[in-house]
């Protein structure tokens, strides 16, 4: 049943299965055959409500008479909205994505490593803001550096326009603190590779989760002392061996000792040695995906490392809030790239590159544990039945 | 160095590693020093170009002092924007989800089963609008029937508001129009089972794709002819067995044969014939996830089948392009849900449930398939060793 009332502006179309009510400012009589056909083609999602798109939960009721994929159907021709006779609507499955994503939620996992006194815990606190418990940077000072590497994991769970995400902040106190710090990189080495260790016995797992947990470390920051002069053997050795495992992003911790001139003369001197070395840091250059990867990535390169600045401070300047150190001298505001790289530091571990931090972690780093685990178990199988290796296919579970 | 001018609005940053200008209308001498904080909290996105995002891309010069994240931070204070010295950008990384997403871009299988002449070509080219490559309905008429069930996959390459998706139609002609029927759901079972084979051996191969070629299917159509009485015993028995191992929608094709009364009535006998039979079909009542998938799968589900009529003929009705069928007493919009139910299925196909096809598929159905697999492995291997069953941990490949 059709009813049309030009004068109250109404239309109301009765099917087999339910009733709608769309008011409409535009409707005129000659445009009814068109309304009562937009009405009909809108009814999809109007039968399967909430997976309406934002665009439509946003729209007043006259806009609402197009629905998210099928607004999007409409032309520009002058006179009124013509119906884009050839779209399908494959579009809509960002869409779909990103709603599932949502009520999954994500999960981050990052590592911080450096000697005590960097600035650990502040930057995290710095980079998460309030969202991560903080403990105040005068505790840190009174708690005493332990003998051992402890290898410390606290999560929070955090929440921004409806985006969840479990953050993951591994702490790793002691390192670098000893009088012997020989093989200290180990325990740390050992707690990445468990995490590899974990996510690959529940894949291989007969019944195994729909979601496998993901403890893996998606990137560890490592805190160079802001020296001025050049990297220590003790920094040389823990990123040449961490950096094959897990995505390395350096920073220059306490950044605000070092003047312009001296950051800069730093930093090249860092790369020049990261080079010499062949350490390949995050965003490692091979795993660029395609030309613009490339372009992105390289001017981050060439940047790095980060001389970063933290702060759980807040200060007034000029009636802003801003998280900063204050001296007698000024102001250094963390998140003013003027001052210091905090800010670039943040877009790359989470406004820019966050997704492609956990791709290289699944794809690069966890598949290059999973082939040499799988290659070593099939070895030892091997031997223990007294099979020779080349009989054993890749592919035999 | 900072340059400010306010008689030309032109505010120049230049840092040691990167040039901006930006004009602004907006810009005031008082607001100088808020406009270079702005500026700072936007170098990060513009160091990273091709990071920002669409709202990014869309704005206008003065918008563009905003990155598209540190865009969420400015409130609704009066005077002026006042940044959210709280916000951390978390919610960025569903930018960074869909720009992967359109660069990946999507796979989808389709499936079509039914006896020949009930418009499974048609309706995929309706579906799919003129791009899917389509063969002429007085071609298929020309065909013979082939004796045994062929299976035949075409793939084709669509893309729409920049998102690509390679869809591959898997027809079966032969199905159900031999004189005796029996097994004929066979080798449809073995293909779907063998596409589950290929994503398995690649899965477990020690050196695997990094992006796995998923030819499952993930989703199969079952055409119903239009009887208007009560499934016959070969629908039963397909829907039955398949309705284990993958997606089904079942559908009545060319519903323009049945009168509104007719279609209300088989569907409901349908319905009723599906419960007795203990057939699942999509959406499956035992994958809802939530309340809300509940309450939106429901309403699908007092409404399947759908009765669809398909089209790839146009017509013209006042002035507008439309898919139809055209007789001496009307012409049947199939897209009018006053005339068919093919919108709803292109909706749930297409619009609203394409990723939850896909993500059913992958784990629920395929997952089945593994665990059989696995354990059949096992007790294979097992026997063969002469190796007691429980000695084999689930976890040793």
């Amino acid at each position: 049943m059709f009813v049309f009332c030009p004068g109250t502006q109404i239309c109301f179309l009765e099917s087999s299965c339910f009733n709608m009510i769309v008011l409409s400012s535009k409707v005129s009589d000659v445009m009814f055959m068109e309304a009562v056909q937009v009405l009909a083609l809108t009814a999809g999602p109007e039968v399967f409500p909430g997976y309406s798109s934002s665009a439509m939960s946003e729209a007043v009721v006259p806009d609402a008479l197009v629905s998210p994929a099928v607004g999007s159907m409409y032309g520009e021709k002058a006179g009124g909205p013509t119906v884009d006779f050839s779209y399908v609507g494959i579009d809509a499955i960002l869409e779909q994505m990103r709603r599932k994503a949502m009520k999954q939620g994500f999960e981050l996992n990052i590592m911080v490593v450096g000697q005590s006194g960097l600035g650990k815990s502040t930057l995290m606190n710095t980079l998460f803001k309030s969202k991560v418990s903080r403990k105040s940077v005068l505790a840190t000072a009174q708690e005493k550096i332990p003998k051992t590497i402890e290898i410390k994991s606290i999560s929070h769970d955090i929440e921004e326009k409806g985006v969840r995400m479990k953050l993951t902040v591994i702490d790793t106190p002691g390192f670098g603190d000893q009088i012997n710090n020989e093989n200290c990189w180990q325990p740390i080495m050992k707690f990445i590779n468990d995490q590899y260790e974990a996510y690959l016995q529940e894949e291989i797992n007969i019944n195994r989760k729909k979601r496998i947990p993901d403890s893996r470390v998606h990137c560890c920051i490592y805190f160079i002392p802001p020296t001025g002069h050049c990297l220590r053997p003790l920094d040389v050795e823990f990123m040449r061996r961490l950096s094959k495992v897990v995505n390395i992003v350096p920073v220059i911790a306490k950044a605000d000792t070092l003047t312009l001139e001296e950051r800069d003369f730093f930093k090249k001197k860092i790369r020049e040695e990261l080079r010499a070395n062949g350490i390949d840091v995050y965003p490692q250059k091979e795993f660029d995906e395609d030309a613009e990867d490339r372009m992105i990535n390289e001017k981050i390169r060439e940047m790095i490392p980060f001389a970063v600045v933290g702060s759980d401070q807040e200060y007034q300047v000029n009636g802003r809030r801003l998280l900063g150190r204050k001296t007698k001298w000024g102001t250094i505001e963390v998140e003013n790239i003027a001052h210091c790289e905090f800010a670039y530091l943040r877009d790359l571990l989470i406004r820019t590159h966050m997704q492609n931090i956990k791709d290289i972690t699944s794809s690069i780093h966890y598949e290059m544990y999973r082939v040499r685990r799988l290659n070593e178990n099939n070895t030892a199988v091997a031997h223990a039945n007294g099979i020779p290796e080349h009989h054993l296919a890749a592919h035999e579970m």
